[in-house]
């Protein structure tokens, strides 16, 4: 049997609590299936700040860049609001998408049935939601320089960022779009603001050559990102896949799982290019939810969007469908029989911790 | 009595309809109430491009600026997709933004009880929504240098967009903001992304200095873009007002708009600094809809978003407040009356047209 190596990136607040659940069903996995899953750990955000002044360290980015793939929780906390800003808790998010290259994150917005009622939309409007968007994840405002601030006297300053995208940027994170479109409805919905910026410009000029040179199987729409915010909140079941850039992904992803009543459960992958030789692409998996620094450390936090985070993983670096499935299929029968943490209870249904939850799931 | 000048830019698309039902108004006003006012008309948008080849001509840029006031409709339509860049139908709002330094724009989401209803969420979340979102508006990436596609050779090309604030464009921003909130519910919110720019840095810093300069009375609480985006959807009656800068403001206030089931209903105000001598200001009103080249010059168009911002031109131009309530609880009166416009239709709701819904207007 093959080794699977894992790099485990806990981080804050519920990060560690809700991996220890993630570490359970690995443990399973290794002894009933043989999956053969290797693992390590280490520090990254306010914790790998604590321990060594950076946000992760060179030794922990070596083995990120090691392993098949990399699991991480969450970052940051108050405690840490006053760090200097290179080595605040997102700088090792942002280091890990950067260096290894993990350009297209993938966030689906799914409605469990068993919770289209805890959405604040109307129920109608977000069950059986289905949404992927795809975020252009190493570009953008987020890296571009000159991202500085400069002091100009007169007790004023200036402060600069930078949105940057070359052709070949937008060109591959349509193609992932296109491609994932085609597994499912076949539609891309590509949003900018070509009226106020350039690269919006750029970006919807590339998006439909790819389309056009490529991809014409798929359908593709074009909206201008705030029209797609409303969109998302007037009739989000109008959209399959959505692609978008870092900033507007970041915005619209957030809205998007707000919608589905399902915040604290939905995961997301950050994958990196094939490598020609071997086929195989750095990744990284992660909740798209916070480290929720109010709850930490209660045995309360909701572990589903990293389990659910494990099941992409499972599925996208380990092409391990049947099981990434079955646990998908775990989560849903949970919750089908009300089984709850307190972020989605609902009258009737079953409180349970995060370990209880973890143990339910492992059991189904 | 004084005369008040008022320019009218009622642009593309559904924009002249609206206007028109506007100038009934102001006709009324000047007929029974001898009002004063003084209107001239020119051409914005794609009108303008058609006319002479650009989005607002020198002399209508002109009596812009001579005007108390400027009424703005919409502009943009499909016809227009394809001309250049410079000349684009918003590049004529843009302009008129930037030239009469209009760095404030106000824009309320109210739920008008009579319209819970229709909003995509649950009526107990939206019933009594009054946000007021105070967004920049002639910063940031909208304005910013360099802004620039480049080609590069070997069919790259590099599109740039640059976010520039200086201290002194947040300051005057965040007090505007902090005014506001003291004639309403003493709250501010200012969100930004601190965690990723460094925009959002000094945004977070000369928010936080301006309040404790001069606004310590008044509630200011901070909240990161995306979970804002987050929380709009949540639990939208959390806010009060909202201060933010100009691209989280355009995504940010069209989530909220349509949050209320009221988009086609809210209006906006763009205000200047005050004359250090006059104490006017210039100012800009115009709804938060757009063009809807869809049902342009079918009479249908609901016309209560140009009304309302000509309300709040009489309160923020011409100090006419119980002109502007009465003429908002008008507004009010004829939604509780069962009149609709097709937009906003209900059971048993009577449903009318552009000019019949300004009809029942003008008659309350
Ligand atoms: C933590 C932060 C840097 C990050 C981002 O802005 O990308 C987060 O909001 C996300 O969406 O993953
Ligand atoms: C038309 C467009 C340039 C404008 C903007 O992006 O500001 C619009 O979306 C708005 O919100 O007023």
């Amino acid at each position: 049997m093959a080794q699977r190596t894992l790099f485990l990136l806990p981080g804050d607040g519920i990060g560690p609590e809700t991996m220890g659940e993630v570490r359970k069903i690995i443990d399973y996995m290794n002894a009933e299936q043989d999956a053969g899953f290797v693992t390590d750990e280490g520090l990254v955000g306010g914790s790998a700040y604590d321990a060594h002044g950076a946000s992760i360290s060179d030794a922990d980015m070596a083995k990120a860049t090691d392993a098949d793939a990399v699991l991480f929780g969450a970052v940051g906390g108050p405690q840490w609001d006053a760090v200097p800003y290179d080595v605040r808790p997102e700088a090792g998010l942002l280091r890990l998408r950067k260096d290894l290259e993990l350009f297209a994150n993938l966030r689906p917005a799914i409605c469990y049935p068993a919770l289209a009622q805890a959405s604040s939309l109307k129920p109608e409007l977000v069950e059986g939601l289905d949404i992927l968007i795809v975020r252009e994840l190493t570009g953008g405002v987020y890296f571009g320089e000159p991202k500085t601030i400069t002091d100009l006297g007169n007790g004023q300053k200036r402060a600069i960022d930078t949105q940057v995208y070359d052709t070949y940027e937008i060109e591959r994170i349509a193609a992932v779009a296109f491609e994932l479109a085609r597994t499912r409805g076949n539609t891309v919905c590509s949003m900018e603001k070509r009226n106020v910026m350039k690269s919006g410009v750029l970006w919807n000029q590339v998006v439909t050559e790819t389309h056009k040179a490529q991809y014409s199987d798929v359908k593709l729409e074009h909206m201008l990102a705030d029209a797609g915010g409303m969109q998302l909140v007037r009739a989000p079941k109008q959209f399959d896949v959505i692609v978008t850039d870092n900033l507007f992904g970041d915005m619209l992803s957030d809205v998007a799982a707000m919608l589905t009543g399902s915040l604290g459960m939905l995961p997301s992958a950050s994958l990196g290019a094939p490598d020609p030789k071997t086929g195989k692409r750095k990744a990284m998996y992660e909740p798209v939810h916070g480290s929720a620094p109010d709850i930490a450390g209660k045995g309360i936090a909701n572990p589903i969007a990293m389990i659910a985070s494990f099941a992409m993983c499972l599925r996208y670096s380990f092409n391990m469908i049947e099981e990434a499935n079955n646990l998908e299929k775990a989560i849903a029968n949970v919750l089908d029989k009300g089984i709850r943490t307190a972020d989605i209870m609902a009258d009737g249904a079953t409180r349970v911790g995060t370990t209880q939850m973890g143990d339910a799931i492992l059991a189904e």
